[in-house]
């Protein structure tokens, strides 16, 4: 099979090694219903317990805190909704640059008389202090600031904003989905209320995520039906995913210490060297000022439209996003980039790199190589068509 | 590994092989998420397609559809909730042997005002028209009655009855999890506006489910974000599940029609035979004078504790459930025993053994000689004890 270079880590990532041996047996010798009550069900039970545990470890939660989902864009869903549901109406205010699945089920809110409040974010991408504050003033009962986004890699302060909205009585919430294998993300430190994680933006397969959620928080259930997960999330566990999530976590957490040890080629040195040949050919890096996740670099070349150098880039044997998958069905500009202040022409050639651990300085270099070419014979055909 | 003889088919089954073979590529080399737009997505989105297609034909729906989700109880829950979102509220109706996951949305409805109604069983489990023409009367908005029942297997007359609630402007709704690749599933055929279909019944993975739903039905999502199938529901697709659901729609059809062309030993041969050992011996038989599943027996032996039956039972290597898997962790008799009728201390004698197309007639002889062993064993201590 022909395989292109993979710098869309930040989409999906390739399963680890580790996390498909462990799942084969479950999707072969072992099978069962956990809730069955004979052997094959204990084992399924049993394999999600350890999984829970080893979730749990990964962001130092404890396992009765772990509620599996089937992923990010559910769990996000499960807080938003569920927490809404047990609630009078009030204010629900999330960032400026949230994931859809965070901001869409909080704009809906407002059929049930919800007032929805965007906290703006700074040119960089970084919520303000002085928009949040704003924002206090409507004692938000309902709050979610992610931790690292999809598309500019921008870290947020989290722990800081999350004792404001505590300290008005909110329930603060953030979703780690990119965060997590990528910088330590430990939930008591947070001090959030809930924290969404998924498993295939870190190794692990498609189909399994979860909402870490501290139990003094109530929440109606998405999904009604058998009782699953104490009750928070009904439907036949998905073993095989909930075993992956599990030794997936604790891969990344192994990457992430190996990581400190080596002094030379990490992903921030591959990242920053293809910023400088980027910059050098005229293009604006966003959120370059702020503090960032490593393996992710945006950015745009004015002049260029950004989905036409996806393409030519796929074509040659490079696959790269323009804004983040989660919206490429929609033609938008990047409602990041536009919550950024960046001028909707420039949010229109916005094109996404990001790095995982199996990138190496050779596929990174190849690509600049290409992306510069084709940038080049964009120009040229545009300067022709002129 | 030592493996019991597993009879707990209703509650989940093991992967087929094929379905197996089709997703491991899925679980290794291939990988992507299906909204991206390079060689890595657009496999996914083909993959994806394909398997639609295959969902698609296995209940005679056009593709378009085909909403997947993660399994049977989400799918169930997006009819119920999301229909419900759209409509004034009014009254739902549900049978009183459905399963949990239709039944607790639409008990939770009545939060939002709505009206809900259960309509009636008789002695076998079946949905009566005397029933439906009460619960008519309310001209419901919401219909929903399973095809066939979880636990004793029985088979509902669901194109007669929906043509009634259509008759009355009401949208129809069947869980058809435990019918299909048991049973001919024709989505026109049966006249519903939704039907719910699930991976892991048919020898498919856990993870992939799906509502099958006439386009003019309005649904709200219960996931909302990325706007992935139709807007419908959001989240990275589960590539490896979804293909392998497809796979088991096709493995499931073609035993369908293979067991048509084979004469004897059918599952229903095994299972009669069984039904004949556990009458002799005392047993009720639940719902044998109604139409039901060929693979299903749902039984009781008045005096032997279900649960201590089915302990004993694990420990001498053989695996089958009390009541459904899926209610297991809650101490109650069978809602649709009581449904129909029976008294509730025959009904915690409860035993249900479910059949599939790797079933032996050996194993069906050595769990007959087992179970009679027990039951023997524990009515001696019972009367020894009085």
């Amino acid at each position: 099979m022909f395989a292109p270079v993979y710098l869309d880590w930040n989409a999906t990532t390739p399963l680890d090694e580790a996390v498909r041996e462990a799942m084969l047996p479950w999707l072969g010798m072992r099978f069962g219903n956990a809730s069955s009550r004979h052997e094959y069900g204990r084992q399924a039970r049993a394999a999600i317990d350890e999984a829970r545990a080893r979730v749990a470890a990964a962001v130092g939660a404890h396992p009765t805190e772990v509620v599996f989902t089937s992923g990010g864009s559910e769990a996000n869903n499960l807080f938003i909704k569920g927490a809404a549901a047990l609630l009078k109406p009030g204010t629900v205010a999330v960032s400026a640059v949230e994931h859809p699945c965070v901001r869409e089920p909080a704009r809906q809110l407002r059929r049930n008389g919800w007032l929805f409040e965007e906290i703006a974010v700074d040119a960089e991408g970084r919520v303000e202090g002085s928009a949040l504050t704003a924002v206090l003033s409507h004692k938000p009962a309902l709050c979610s600031v992610m931790l690292a986004n999809n598309e500019t890699g921008v870290l947020q302060d989290v722990p800081a904003l999350a004792a404001r909205v505590r300290g008005v009585g909110g329930w603060f919430h953030t979703d780690g989905v990119q965060a997590l294998g990528k910088v330590p993300v430990r939930f008591r430190e947070l001090g959030v209320h809930a924290l969404t994680v998924s498993a295939h933006k870190i190794g692990g397969p498609l189909g399994a995520g979860a909402l870490v959620v501290d139990k003094r928080l109530e929440l109606a259930p998405l999904i009604a039906g058998g009782g699953q997960e104490r009750g928070l999330r009904s439907g036949t566990e998905n073993v095989a995913a909930i075993v992956g999530f599990g030794v997936a976590c604790e891969q990344a957490l192994a990457r992430i210490e190996a990581r400190k040890a080596e002094a030379a080629c990490t992903l921030k040195t591959l990242r920053d060297a293809l910023e400088a040949d980027l910059i050098e050919a005229g293009a604006s890096v966003f959120s370059r000022g702020a503090p960032r996740l490593d393996n992710t670099c945006f950015f745009a070349i004015e002049g260029v439209d950004g989905e036409t150098l996806v393409a030519r880039l796929d074509r040659a044997g490079f696959a790269i996003a323009s804004g983040s998958a989660c919206s490429s069905a929609s033609p938008e500009p990047s409602h990041t980039l536009l919550a950024m202040g960046v001028p909707a022409a420039l949010a229109r050639s916005a094109v996404r790199v990001s790095l995982g651990h199996r990138t190496t300085a050779d596929e990174v270099q190849r690509f600049a190589t290409a992306l510069l070419q084709q940038v080049n014979e964009l120009k040229q055909l545009t300067a022709m068509a002129v």
